[in-house]
């Protein structure tokens, strides 16, 4: 299929068109001529950005559309919250193939073209979970770039069989290997990471694990991740998520860490949080630290908070941040874009000739204005084809879409 | 005007019909007959929750419908925002009555049925942005309850000429008075909040006092308002807007301050905030201190964040708070609801029998689901007329609505 779409504002630049043909990018300058058999799209003066990145999901349990959970707090520990999700889950029969399908369609209309998902898989479970989204992945295959984490959500050492369940879920095909509060969750930070780094290494595939753990503690296992990602040489395939400490730490001490980050291109994932300090973003961008974000769990027995909207994420992001200024904003949408690339290993993203037309068109005069607004009237391109949003046809074109 | 709204549930509450009369809610019970020259609407099983009601906004300086405003951070000072906000305000020619109009069509759609701004008064613009707001509050008086703050956000007393300003604003019939950073900004705590309390007495107007100030320095400020309000027994008569001070104290300073505010009946504007610690405000719930929210200014050179949606007002403060239960979001729900209209001196306001039908109608299983999920499907009714919002005729009825 080949389309053109006039007069977009590639992340809020002067204007160009943009000449798609077998799914990517084959043109961007101004004053195109349609080639024939072309459909001819009036971008409308609109902001043109490439495909917004959720890096940081949990596809398999968001409720979307089932009735409103009454929210409780289990207890004060991660692990009261997992306990509980657990046994809710399991009681209501919540399917995860339903619900990341829910998750991926809601997505989909917000201009999300790659999803990384942890999935929760433990000894009740199995791997129902994980078995269900992979089967939801195949089916949105080409409308969404989806990448698999096997996620010990309830703890891999202190639930025996665990790390069996997760071995065959790579074996299965899960992209990435998943971890656990090395420390207050699994209770022997040496032997979790261990685990976990001779995994990844014998199955070839990435780390990403989820650090809560606070100040000294989690810097602690920071310190451990690097070392091992150096002994293991498992540079640029790791990432840690949330990684509050960072925030949480002296300058003196982070400055350390980072140091060891940038050495090792470890990644990191933050969202940032509503009350606990989250690592300095822009210190981490500006020092060159690789940063994704994402959107978490969604309306899930966690909490009602958070949305599919990554647009709302940054904003958020901004917010949490005291960003007000359309660069710092714009650092941030970089993040959940570009930068969240890099970290999925997606060397055919962007906004330029040759790569693959995963892409958002949306209103704003400034990228920062579309974070503000959130606009729900989205046009978005997967893999070179239209997957949602109304298009108007040029009016100045013999050759009027039709899509 | 009659109106049967038929399958409606009170604060997510059992299915009831609510009959208005007169522009007051006349009966609110299960399965009434429509008397004769009734509309009949089908309330769709839906929410009824009473105006949401935004007791903090600067309607005369928002940028909504105007070109996107590239954010600056004029300075590390509240006093470097505000003095480039007067200045582009003078150069870009903004005016106060339109932006007004604006910013109350908006909240109409959203539910909105009672508003506090406060409106710039300063020796450059004198009243002319004071003037512009009481020509929109006339010609929005049928579909929104607006009261008016005469503040001085350019400072008072290091500005000659102010403090006339102020008292002619009030003789035009402003309902309060506001202040500012007596320290901070106007360089004399005793002479500003003097000034201030001598006035609002003279007039029998409310007061309303931003206060920025943190830490011990905001906390002597509520200390000597504390100690004026008593003198002049000025009871129930004062906001403390923001207040942020009385998130930075120690517990047992609270406690003190905490006291003296039930004595004067002093209530507490909150809105949060992005990054600096903010009034603990169950806290201040439970103890009994009148509190309320708004919107703060919105899209202006302040920053680009904010909504006029006071429901998303909530959702921000829970996120902030830590509020996960649907419990706590319902108190964030109260206080943007009846504990404003107490601050607002509405006694006929409420889901009540007799009480003037200023309501909102929204989708939702409960009041927090409303908060979390902002939908903007909600049918608003302002003195009994429907000011916002589609009906759905009832198909029982033999008398569907023509509104």
């Amino acid at each position: 299929m080949t389309v053109l779409i006039k007069h977009l504002r590639p992340w809020g630049k002067e204007t160009v068109d943009l000449l798609i043909e077998a799914g990517k990018i084959s043109k961007l300058e101004p004053s195109l001529t349609p080639p024939a058999q072309c459909q001819v799209i009036d971008g409308q003066n609109r902001l043109l950005l490439p495909g917004l990145i959720n890096a940081h999901a949990h596809l398999d349990k968001n409720l979307l559309g089932l009735p409103w959970h009454k929210n409780q707090v289990p207890g004060p520990r991660i692990r009261d919250f997992v306990d509980f999700e657990r046994n809710f889950r399991k009681e209501k029969n919540i399917s995860a193939e339903t619900q990341a399908a829910k998750q991926i369609e809601a997505s989909i209309h917000l201009g999300i073209t790659h999803i990384r998902t942890h999935i929760d898989i433990d000894t009740e479970a199995g791997l129902e979970h994980f078995e269900g989204v992979m089967r939801t992945k195949e089916r949105y295959k080409d409308k969404m770039t989806l990448q698999t984490v096997a996620f010990p959500q309830s703890g891999m050492l202190i639930r025996s069989g665990t790390v069996q369940l997760l071995e065959e879920a790579l074996k299965q095909g899960a992209d990435c290997l998943g971890g656990l509060d090395p420390s207050s969750i699994d209770r022997d930070p040496v032997k979790h990471l261990d685990t976990l780094f001779a995994l990844a290494d014998r199955y070839n595939v990435e780390l990403d694990i989820h650090l809560h753990e606070p100040g000294e503690l989690g810097a602690f296992a920071v310190e451990l991740i690097i070392e091992r990602c150096k002994a293991l040489s498992l540079q640029g395939n790791i990432t840690l998520s949330h990684c509050f400490c960072l925030g949480q730490i002296d300058d003196r001490y982070l400055n350390h860490l980072i140091d060891g980050l940038l050495d090792t291109q470890i990644a990191v994932m933050s969202l940032g949080s509503g009350t606990s300090p989250f690592p300095p973003l822009k210190k981490l961008y500006e020092a060159g630290i690789t940063l994704c974000t994402g959107t978490d769990g969604i309306r899930d027995t966690w909490g009602p908070h958070n949305s599919p909207d990554i647009l709302n994420r940054v904003q958020v992001l901004a917010y949490r941040s005291g960003f007000r200024k359309d660069e710092d904003i714009e650092m941030l949408l970089d993040i959940a874009t570009y930068s969240s690339a890099k970290v999925m290993k997606d060397g055919e993203y962007g906004l330029a000739v040759g790569k693959r037309a995963d892409l958002v068109i949306l209103p704003g005069d400034t990228p920062a204005q579309a974070v503000i607004e959130q606009a729900s009237d989205r046009l978005v391109i997967k893999n070179g084809a239209l997957v949602s949003g109304n298009v108007a046809p040029d009016k100045d074109s013999d050759n009027p879409s039709n899509i």
